[in-house]
């Protein structure tokens, strides 16, 4: 079965390398050669080792029956979702690392896949090289799965750590963050949550089986994160980390969200530094299994391609049995129907009407202290209650530049 | 496709349970039903709900050509092995969670599948529910892997947990485990790492494809582990957990052990606490890819044992490659050729020897202490160096009852 890759970029090149540099270990794997015929690109390729597989027309690709497995890491949606649709049409098996493809439309692809008893596979579009999508669905296959959390942005996750362990600004822990190449010069899509939010919807999707959208997702990023809400974590033995969470509750809608959190210093996914990713899943058979590892980077988001590829190429038709149903309105739960805890930081006037108010409705308010923090800082942990009501409680302190209120996981 | 289970003992009827409460869940994941025919074992089982189901002759499986897929959980080489040889020579998959017998007999069963052209597979066999074994061959498959380190026993680990969190001594530590049913009356396999062996044994085997016995691992257990050592630990920023390790050397040979060892408190490993599972597996591609979750238990095992079903239904052929080259000679570096530091406590008078030898030898040696240490104790880590140079240089100090010597990872 032969192989074409459309879109040479970082993903792409270090796919095609694989292909061409690993040929026998990849035979191995799936017990035949696994040939690649054709590179869609619109750049020239022809001083690369492989620039005589480059090719600018897709339909050499659709037309070709020796090609069954096609991968898209183009990236963005025009024209990468028409062209695997129109793949998957032709009766060839898709494999893609673009997140929001999957996130947008993945309800549709699948059902392509599904029709024309092919295979679409996109275990690179959620944090690079760990194995979560193929784990998710077919090894924790017999599980009802009832949610998960995740760090699923690695630069928002490298700013935080750096501002916790080395009590940098946000300022200059995100200038460091694109010095390094961890972060690009417009950094909205990964401090504002979005990058986040999409992946955080492809795994809604498969855990809860229907198409959760982006834009339904309740999302935060890190800007407003400080020094001083960091202080106040280490004082309640907590990392803050941006997470991307999704459960089912006890009523069977599902909460999804991506926020930064006060984390647990007990748990896995509070030891996770710096630009790895990490997501713990929750099933009714298995308990919780945590997956850590590199979330991008060219070979390990390819390592993640290729492990598709070797799939599609093993699997012919449309085995893996990947699929949820399309998007329908009442999945999720109405904003702020879930149950949390939340931090509160202020000025002393504001906060203490707030927190006799808290106290009054809820079990408990924890106060917080930290080294030199002004006499009129209060800062403290709510007891846990409905989301909506808590914020409610808190009121107009959320409006205040000066204040905080983060949830407490 | 139907389904048997051979052994209804605590993994088995969780299996059961599963295949009879979930069929549409099930049956969504493979695009089929997935029914249970018949259940084999000695015992009487007419009492439980899927009595009906109950079998006491292997013939009956084998000669049903409904049958595709039998699991296999009864444990121990006799008689599972020859029954598993003969459901794959009559042509049907077969799926266990019996490490003992893919330890010592996993080429010749992979093979039988392979000549079969059926599939053979045991993830319920390593740490659990824990998704490692398709990991490490399928969605890793565009790696070569270069190895692993991992926590695979949870009464050992539990037991070190006690003693370094809470001081406990071995004994007592033990003795609760025993209480708590997470260690055997006869706790040998666990705590002198024969278990632990096991596992090591399989995941050696998928890593490097070529079988490597249990009998040839290097293995020790944790008997020698004292508060003192945790102690010295705690000094240098360490847990002490009994490690499973492989990795391929340099010169293309494969370094493999059980051992108790010194983990550094910054690495995702040392913080697995209690009877968890988790392993960190490394490829050249993907860099390194931690996962971690429940390594023994009825519902986590069964849901390891249900994915493979499902897998099995999916696949109907051989499709899955799993494969590795029968056991040949040479696979494994000689005794002591791997790199390493080692951790040395002992009496003053031994030791002041000992650590003057190994800093003429090797770089350096690093001096650790305690709280409430003897006058005439001395404690130090060494550089790295070939391990059979410096257990040579540390001498003696090995044989004193009263003396530790513990790698350092």
């Amino acid at each position: 079965m032969k192989v074409a890759v459309m879109g040479c970029g970082t993903v792409g090149s270090g796919a095609v390398e694989i292909l061409e540099n690993k040929k026998e270990l990849l035979a191995a794997k799936c017990g035949e050669p696994v040939e690649l015929k054709y590179i869609l690109d619109i750049r020239d390729l022809s001083d690369r080792p492989y620039g005589k597989k480059a090719v600018k027309d897709i339909g050499l690709i659709l037309n070709d029956p020796e090609i069954g497995v096609v991968v898209e890491t183009m990236g963005g949606l025009k024209p990468a979702f028409d062209f695997c649709l129109q793949c998957l049409n032709a009766g060839k098996s898709v494999v893609t690392s673009n997140k929001e493809m999957v996130a947008v439309k993945g309800d549709e692809l699948l059902a392509a896949a599904r029709a024309n008893n092919v295979c679409f596979a996109f275990e690179a579009a959620v944090c690079g090289g760990i194995p979560l999508i193929r784990t998710m669905f077919s090894d924790l296959g017999a599980n009802r799965l009832t949610g998960f959390d995740g760090i699923m942005n690695g630069t928002t996750n490298f700013i935080l750590t750096k501002m916790i362990k080395e009590k940098m600004s946000f300022d200059t822990a995100l200038k460091l963050a694109q010095e390094l190449g961890f972060a690009e010069k417009d950094p909205t899509a990964d401090v504002e949550g979005i990058d986040a939010c999409r992946k955080t919807a492809i795994l809604a999707s498969i855990a809860f089986g229907t198409h959760v959208l982006p834009e339904e997702i309740p999302t935060e990023g890190i800007t407003r994160i400080t020094l001083e809400d960091a202080a106040y974590a280490a004082d309640a033995n907590a990392e803050i980390k941006l997470i991307c969470k999704a459960e089912r509750l006890p009523d069977g809608k599902v909460y999804a969200a991506v926020c930064p959190a006060f984390v647990s210093r007990n748990t896995m996914i509070a030891n996770v530094s710096g630009v790895n990713n990490a997501v713990a899943v929750r099933g009714d058979s298995v308990g919780e299994v945590f997956l850590y590892g590199p979330g991008a980077g060219k070979e390990a988001t390819a390592s993640a391609v290729i492990g598709d590829v070797l799939a599609c190429v093993r699997l012919k038709k449309n085995e893996d049995h990947y699929y949820w149903e399309p998007h329908r309105e009442g999945v999720l739960c109405e904003k702020g129907e879930n149950t949390v805890s939340l931090y509160v930081r202020g000025y002393a006037k504001h906060m203490e009407t707030a927190a006799r108010e808290i106290r009054e409705t809820f079990d408990s308010v924890r106060f917080l202290s930290r080294d030199n923090a002004p006499a009129n800082e209060l800062a403290f942990i709510t007891g846990k209650g409905k989301e909506k009501d808590l914020f409610e409680a808190v009121g107009e302190i959320r409006d205040f530049a000066s204040a905080s209120v983060i949830r407490v996981l």
